[in-house]
């Protein structure tokens, strides 16, 4: 173990993350024994403007999971959810597509009133962390302040993310996603000063086993993100989102699948080395596709298998508390 | 009683209103037995942005008022009321000065969603009030499509109608009031259209007891405005909101003293008749005044008095019909 290893575990791991697994292991980072600070990098390209507000799924997903107040079994939203807007929504005739939680709702009116006092979209999200109960070993920053927006082209045409993740349930065959503003975007400034403080010793970075068109794509497509988190990295770590040849939750697999890749741990450690060559050091997939680790070894490829299933808090702490342990050696 | 009576009592009665009495008295009109049709055109310079929203607080309170959706009690916001995402917005620190309720809070969401639409305030306003059950013989038009907001000087400094009205409850004494954005604002389309429609014979047009500086001030303010209306009117009626040396409600009274103004129906009637020459043809105060109306009346102003307290939704109908009979015939 080196000398910068002492460094290394006082400086934050870094979770790169979109709402559903990322969110989860946020959660179980945060609450892990080791209490290593965590900043979570959150996607912005579900970001949406709805009945005249911002609204940051990805990134109210991660804080509602930080702070324990996101409903467990919807695994989005607000625990002790009221609805009393939404049925008045639909009662006025307004869109219904989008549920709108009275405490969820006042998330979104808090954010849109720091936003007009001025306050930049972290410094903005900071606040509301703050008061949701975010530890405060744990910073979670949106990727960026420009506005980036994640559409897809379907075989039933072009359409904005959201009408084509919850309005259209995914059931369009995706053609290819475009990422609408990324070009002028850039990394978020308190993200930047964040990883500047690492230090030469550099900290660990975590992909989060989420969604790689829709959740990764959108942040490390930000010109000068690759860079940013390659300089402040000691190793950067990616978590498989398939397990066992399909993702547990959401539209990885179906995805993939539809844009001809091999629906696999494999197929996926493939795509994202020929889509972000020489980001990745170590690939960490699911215990159960072990068996399929041996050629990509063969190959050079550092993969580690583990129990990554975060089917309860109990689990998403244990794969937490594994990484942490993990990445406080010399692996 | 000319050839032309037929013809006026077909058109719209219009009815320049804001927030207070206007809306008693446009809910007043709306029910009376006579169902002429109603034009509220509402004041505007109350409108302000609050949490991302676009928050009409007098267009709304006429909404509310003529789809007797109104909280009688409050004489604002809606019955029934609920205010679950208010509460939490406190939890989160968000603005507390400005209470939002949830069924009032479903309106401002449907708004925003209309206008990102495309769809202009006045189309918007008669999407909602279709939905909230206003009469069909009744439209609401908000005096103007252009931002106009109202801002009041004060010993305390300048400061925003909704932070003095709301968060001051217009303790603040009042050196002056100030209409930005009026200048380059122009009367809404609807209403233009509407007033071009009523055709040679002319209508009836009312302002109603809402506050001068406050309410009607920047509607008549709008360039144009009074040219459009006096060419649509067989006569113009306005209704004291000066009972008895004091107003019912609302600040009225307050303003006049301050700005060194007799406090009564004469006084509001002489600073009527200076700010608007040749606007008023007839000035309707509450019968505890008529003992006043005789100097007035020496000067050949037409003054008539009846009862105008609009306690309860009888009262206001019966106002409401005594205004229509009055219109109805020559006076």
């Amino acid at each position: 173990m080196g000398e910068g290893s002492g460094t290394t575990s006082d400086a934050p791991l870094v979770l790169l993350s979109g709402g559903g697994g990322g969110a989860r292991l946020a959660a179980g980072l945060s609450q892990s024994s080791a209490e290593r600070p965590l900043l979570v990098v959150t996607n912005t390209g579900d970001d949406f403007e709805h009945c005249g507000l911002l609204i940051c799924p990805d990134t109210d997903s991660v804080l509602y999971a930080v702070s324990k107040t996101i409903d467990p079994q919807r695994g989005w939203g607000r625990a002790e959810e009221s609805w009393s807007v939404f049925e008045s929504l639909k009662d006025l005739g307004g869109p219904d597509w989008f549920q709108l939680g009275d405490k969820d709702l006042a998330l979104h009116l808090s954010r849109a009133a720091l936003l007009a006092a001025g306050q930049d979209l972290a410094g903005v999200t900071t606040a509301l962390g703050d008061r949701l109960g975010v530890p405060p070993n744990v910073a979670v920053i949106p990727a960026t302040a420009s506005p980036v927006r994640t559409h897809v082209v379907t075989e039933q045409g072009n359409m904005a993310f959201q009408e084509y993740f919850v309005a259209q349930r995914c059931a369009p065959v995706l053609r290819s996603v475009a990422y609408k503003g990324i070009d002028s975007a850039s990394p978020a400034d308190r993200l930047r000063a964040a990883l500047d403080d690492v230090g030469a010793a550099g900290t660990d970075v975590v992909l989060g086993p989420s969604n790689p068109f829709l959740s990764l794509a959108p942040i490390l497509g930000i010109p000068g993100m690759q860079g940013l988190l390659r300089r402040a990295a000691r190793r950067v770590v990616a978590v498989s989102p398939i397990i066992g040849g399909q993702a547990l939750k959401g539209p990885a697999g179906k995805i993939m699948s539809e844009l001809g890749l091999d629906v696999s741990a494999v197929g996926w450690t493939r795509w994202m080395n020929e889509q972000y060559p020489g980001l990745v050091d170590l690939w960490v997939w699911d215990e159960t596709d072990e068996a399929a680790a041996g050629d990509l070894r063969a190959e050079g490829m550092d993969v580690l298998t583990t129990s990554t299933v975060m089917s309860d808090p109990k689990r998403a702490a244990a794969f937490g508390d594994w990484l942490l342990g993990m990445c406080s050696c010399d692996h």
